[in-house]
């Protein structure tokens, strides 16, 4: 298999933007994580603090809320137009070339291209909540809670969007469980599927 | 990792069978399919059809209603019988040493080993019909209805003994599209994930 695009979806805490990060080194191609943020910014004109906040940061009930009940009359929402454009970065990035996409529904956006590969990587309670501690120390929320908010935010703006089970085995050509292989074995892993 | 037991668990026509009974030779260790049957059998005194019968052969509709209908005085049925003697079974073959299991819920009865990689198999519709007509000709039944089929079989037996969902990704260590990497290329990533 000659170098594909890579989405890499991952349940918080399990280290799945490391493993991104590392396999785009290995194989010396871009990987949009943060970049990704900017050039969405960028190109549809939202803020820096708005998209964060209707991202990654926002809280799971703040963000359902918002989905639903910020419409206009004709039913669209401030979330819509992120999608569109978050829609529009992720098709384009994958049309220069092999990387690695990690979140923001890229195994979705992607889904009819060949040449891409989805991976999804989870991994127990125990060493998400050791990981996240390590990463980014204690915070106020016991890091269950902060692991539960953050898993069903994700899987609730995943269903909303694409209408699919986030995590579900069939949208996904590889799982790893990081708790279990470690991030440098899943890398290994990764590579080795493409022969 | 040294050689760990492996569990595969696999949809219909994805290969599974196959990729355990190729990675069982690569690392010379024995594969349990068939062989398992045989000796669930002699361990429980069923005979070979009844094993075959409430296993893999049966349809998923006469299979639940068996479950759920065919109870004595005490709500016991002869499929509990038939479960308790796989789960003895596979138990004992995994203090054997490392071999590689097929299906029969080896994935849920081994959960507590730490020694145990839990594998799934799967693959699109197209992908286990083109294998199922290519490895057991055409039948009666249209390819897709005999997929459905089993699949809701193993499906409702996995779930109606072990509580779990069947093929939910945080049960697997791995899993794997075999329509989009290949037999041989699954074997090489299992093999990967060893170190």
């Amino acid at each position: 298999m000659k170098i594909p695009i890579f989405t890499i979806s991952r349940q918080f805490g399990s280290g799945g933007r490391t493993v991104g990060k590392r396999l785009a080194e290995r194989l010396a191609i871009p990987c949009y994580d943060q970049e990704l943020i900017e050039k969405i910014m960028e190109e549809s004109g939202f803020t820096r603090e708005f998209v964060e906040r209707s991202g990654e940061q926002m809280r799971y009930s703040s963000w359902i809320v918002g989905a639903l009940s910020d419409r206009d009359i004709n039913g669209h929402s401030i979330q819509d137009d992120l999608w569109s454009a978050q829609f529009s970065v992720i098709t384009q990035l994958a049309q220069q070339g092999p990387c690695v996409i990690v979140g923001r529904c890229g195994d979705y956006i992607l889904r009819e291209r060949e040449d891409c590969l989805r991976i999804f990587i989870h991994a127990d309670m125990a060493h998400r909540i050791q990981r996240i501690v390590q990463q980014y120390g204690q915070r106020q929320d016991a890091p269950e809670k902060r692991l539960r908010d953050k898993d069903q935010r994700r899987e609730a703006y995943y269903q909303f969007y694409t209408g699919q089970r986030w995590g579900e085995v069939k949208n996904y050509h590889l799982t790893l469980d990081s708790g279990k292989l470690g991030i440098d074995r899943c890398v290994q892993v990764i590579l080795s599927a493409l022969g």
